[in-house]
């Protein structure tokens, strides 16, 4: 007699449930709650799911557990095993699947640590000119009667063959140039590196007589909570891969003034810090060299982006300066450095940095870097350019003046801070609409193209299930709740009643909106709570008070357009960033997306030395505006929570859309906003 | 009854032996042999004779030790105790005086492994024009409106008030920026680093406020055998102390060419030479910072001078190459770099290092140092310059043409390969007499200024006894006991017979000249073996053939001058060496001492940039003569084995001196000179 079911238990986690036989133990896991990775979306190439079954009994578990209770070892499994090894007693969690009571044990490194991160690299041409070039070069023989060192004479070579006089070489160099030299018959490539100003070029790396391979650099996004690194070929700026991590430091603070104030409450916190940050950074690299199988060696530069705090921590300078006005900065100039000065040790040995010049001690060289990327300084037409993160900078202008600004939007954006919230990974909820006539929602997760009431999604997304809301997705949500009537402009949600769904239920003595109930399948219940509003509020008008404060000092109403950039800038719709009022009013259509340009600029600085030149000289031009100590900011910031705050000052938004004009505040103190600190 | 001596057991070497009741334990120590260490020579000031007497029973020894087996705890203890501190249970070994039978424990830190290294800074003047300097500033505050970083405002406030612009700075600097200014209420002291060929200046060290201290550099003379290190103040180029220890090298080969030789064997030996050289010569540094007391911090730059092998294993370089034609040094030029690229981690974090530029693949930046001290290349007669250790650099020349070569002539004028021979060290024999007519010897150790026949002599040297001959003395030794006519100019020692004297003993097959027999008291045998008249015949042959060499490019046979340097060159005396034929004839009174020529010039381009700019140019000027691969070498080296080699090749020294025309040949096979083999 066979059941239709079988008992799973997860160890270490201890998590346990009946579940379909023929079941594949990652669906089992997702279904389960339980910490399985996967990248390939199991289809048996990633290999991350790997799970060790066990069989016999386990007494402390009440359980025998028979030999096959795994489905066969398959094709798959054979094929990646037979190429990349899989250690014994391994399975892999997306192909075997359940056929009876099992005990499986999810290995340390099967357990989610990761996520998907949504900084990928935005697709754009880009002028090449790298910093560092290969050369071949012919270099004379000892002659023991004119006796001269192998550098001498590479120097000699290179001056007369390539006109690159007076190289500056460390001990690094010597140790290889002579075997090199000797190997090559007296011919060797080398990789040597040019100062955009005018500087010393440095001799990077000697390989013997002719190397067919390319050069690789990093573009370096270093976020608050998420860092991406873009693997990119310096001979075509060809992005072969990116690889992004969870900045570690969030366990110090999510925000930056939480880090900072970390630092205030524990001296010398900034020095963990730092060797937190650059250890994820040399992991990226490690990584990203071995997943696109090249030579670490093979990568000779980086360049960084980030914000102030991050670039004083990346550099292991204590931030606690911009924490407080007037919010010095150590150092706002370019810097040019070796790599292995911000930890960088597992690429090249003789690799260079560069950072991007800070504007100011809130706007940093993310924001020089949105600047390279998007040319406001070139720009004909008033643009505003946000790029939102967990702290958003902010442009405005045109070829004749430039504004920045920061504003500490918070981590709600990336998904944090609110109750169903996750960082985008899949099974997070990413677009949502709902039904101004039903309230019926419907959405999309990340991992599959199918919407919800699409036929076919409930397998779509069977091993990744419905987990959560992503960053996108909760300012998508909330929009919709608001254009469905589900919440009125001070941002309430509405009872049952109010509203006529049941999908409005109490909440303490609050509403939350169920967007989605897994919770009959042992999944999750996903809801929009009043505090998550209350968060995007926060969030929104920081944004909106930051471009305000801008306008203001321009003073314009309306910029010609808007630019929406940032880890998931691409991912918002304008309607919806402005039916929330997250940015003023524009022509729907002149509102449109950079993806990521901090992460773009990175690259634009990574494979052209001019861009380089080019923004160390623009970003003097660029006029800071502190938000930190402007009384009108906090003013706008104030003005800015209802949803939109004032339709008055959305014309256009109003002509294509009008909100249904409702009040949900029954005089009840059961919620209110609460005020961000900074 | 009580004793008139007492047994005396040292752990953990257990040497043992009855010494006289009252002798002080470091007393007994040297009369047993054991390895107990002393500096100030017993005065109760270096502390380096601590040693922890045991009391009770010592069963394995078959002894009880009673409680006042030493002497009661001193006046010079106590004061040593209270103003640095005694371990508990440790005595002064020159203080505690043996009263009966004892035990006595030499801890390791009191065992000798060092020397008292003869690389004394000579007292030269040096024009001062330091590298690093220190500079006041006062910084504009940082301004929110208008902003910019500290390092910034510093450079801005640089350039205005000092005219230094573009300072160039590390993340080392950034991070003590900021605290250094606010400290200093925007004003700070800072070290900045110039470079002579007109390079980025480099900022190395910030202070806030005035900073009322002195900046400090080490001049580095790297030998094969000696490590010397002088710490010099920059602001008047005072040398406050100098230090020297044994290279650890040693262990790896005795010369250059052993441990060359030692790397072909053993792939990846030369890591590990690298970083043995490199742990010494920090802890060289921190050892001369703690003794003249000042911070670590204060020494900010370091200038090497040394043989291209050990320049090469400093830099980290393999140096094959310089075992085999065509002697290719990977690097020949100056190198600037930051201090910690050759180990020096316990200086200044942001310190830079100097070495100077190398001549040719055998002719190094320690020949380069000794021209850039002694000047060949403004000369108006002509020089010959013989830098003197387990290697020689000889330079000839004028201001119109200097020639440079080297030549391994082996560390037995250092006192190794001697059979009496030891490192220059308290107890050595330094200068030794032989009456020609009694045969009869006397001599200096070091540690005292008497003769061996001067009244007090033996008190003299009750606590260091006699132990051997440094290198000064074996020479001295050798050209003595040819004077006296103990030595035929073939080099053979007459038997006593032949000699007269009893002085001159059977030894195997050969003779030895007895020097010293402190053996009824329990000391050393100091002899003058036919091996070690063979080993000076050897070594003194290669000075002398590079001499020969250098003179045959100028076509003259005799020097207008002749310049003795190097470690023990300061020692020599100019008849004894021209007695043995170390160097060509020349008028005795034109023979002059350097000292420790490679040293200063190390001094000289520590403490004046214009100097490092001036070697660098007379480098290429130097034409290099190799030595390994001419024929002629050789035939000089065989033809320069007579002592001195043909007395019509030594005119002036015949003026003076006469020598015993004495033959000891007696046909037979005993002894015959080995060839030394590159």
């Amino acid at each position: 007699m066979t059941k239709d079911t079988a008992l799973v238990i997860f160890t270490p986690s201890g998590k346990r449930g009946e579940v379909s036989v023929g079941t594949p133990v990652l669906t089992a896991a997702r279904q389960l709650g339980v910490d399985l990775d996967s990248v390939c979306g199991g289809r048996g190439i990633c290999s991350k799911c790997q799970v060790s079954p066990g069989v016999g009994q386990f007494s402390k578990h009440g359980l025998t557990v028979a030999e096959d209770a795994l489905s066969d070892w398959n094709a798959v499994e054979a094929r990646y095993d037979e190429k990349r090894g899989l250690k014994e007693g391994r399975r892999l969690g997306c192909q075997a699947c359940i056929q009876s009571d099992v005990v499986i044990d999810v290995p340390p490194e099967s357990q989610v640590h990761k996520q998907v991160v949504r900084k990928a690299a935005a697709i754009r041409d880009i002028k090449m000119d790298p910093a560092t070039r290969l050369y071949y070069v012919e270099v004379r023989e000892p002659d023991m009667h004119e006796p001269s060192g192998d550098l001498q004479r590479l120097r000699e070579a290179l001056a007369r063959d390539w006109d690159i006089a007076d190289i500056d070489a460390g001990p690094g160099i010597f140790r290889k140039l002579q075997p090199a030299l000797r190997k090559g018959k007296w011919a060797v490539t080398i990789a040597v590196w040019q100062d955009h100003n005018g500087g010393t070029p440095i001799l990077i790396d000697v390989w013997p007589g002719y190397m067919d391979a390319r050069l690789y650099g990093l573009a370096i996004d270093l976020g608050s909570t998420t860092i991406a690194a873009h693997l990119c070929d310096l001979r075509n700026g060809q992005v072969l891969g990116s690889a992004g991590v969870m900045n570690p430091q969030i366990r110090f603070g999510e925000d930056l003034m939480s880090r900072v104030s970390y630092v205030m409450m524990n001296p010398g916190g900034d020095v963990e810090m730092t060797s937190t940050v650059r250890a994820a950074l040399d992991k990226l690299a490690a990584e990203l060299a071995e997943e696109y199988n090249i030579e670490p060696r093979q990568i000779v530069e980086a360049v960084v982006v980030c914000n102030p705090v991050m670039h004083h921590l990346l550099l292991g300078i204590d931030p606690v300066e911009l924490g407080q006005a007037p919010f010095a900065l150590a150092t706002s100039d370019a810097i040019n450095m070796g790599a292995g000065e911000i930890g960088l040790t597992t690429i090249n040995e003789g690799a260079r940095a560069y950072m991007l010049p800070c504007i100011a001690g809130h706007v940093g060289a993310d924001c020089a870097a949105v600047a390279l990327s998007e040319t406001p300084y070139t720009s004909e037409d008033l643009v505003l350019i946000c790029d939102v993160g967990t702290n958003a900078e902010i442009l405005l202008g045109t070829k004749d003046r430039v504004l920045a600004c920061s504003s500490p939007t918070g981590p709600a954006f990336e998904g944090a801070q609110i109750s169903s919230g996750q960082r985008a990974a899949p099974g997070a909820i990413e677009h949502i609409e709902i039904d101004p006539a039903t309230k019926e929602p419907r959405f999309r997760v990340i991992g599959s193209e199918l919407w919800s009431d699409d036929p076919g999604f409930p397998e779509a997304i069977a091993t990744t299930g419905v987990t959560g809301i992503c960053g996108s997705g909760i300012i998508e949500a909330v929009a919709e709740m608001r254009m469905a009537g589900l919440l009125d402009p001070s941002g309430l949600i509405g009872s049952a009643e109010q509203t006529g769904t049941s999908r409005n239920i109490p909440d303490g003595r609050t509403h939350s909106y169920v967007v989605w109930d897994g919770t009959t399948d042992g999944g999750a219940l996903v809801t929009v709570t009043q505090g998550d509003i209350r968060a995007i509020q926060l969030a929104k008008s920081a944004l909106y008070a930051g471009a305000r404060l801008l306008m203001d000092e321009l003073e314009t109403d309306v910029p010609d357009r808007i630019v929406l950039a940032g880890a998931f800038g691409a991912h918002i719709s304008p309607k919806h960033a402005m039916v929330l009022g997250m940015i003023p009013d524009c022509l729907l259509d002149k509102v449109t997306s950079a993806g990521n340009a901090a992460g773009t600029g990175a690259r634009i600085a990574l494979c052209d030395i001019s861009a380089r030149a080019r923004i160390e000289r623009e970003v003097h031009r660029i006029q800071k505006v502190e938000t930190a100590i402007e009384p009108r900011f906090q003013e706008h910031f104030v003005a800015a929570n209802a949803i939109p705050h004032a339709t008055a000052e959305f014309p256009e938004l109003s002509k294509v859309l009008s909100l249904p004009d409702v009040s949900f505040n029954t005089g009840g103190s059961g919620d209110r906003v609460r005020r961000r600190r900074r």
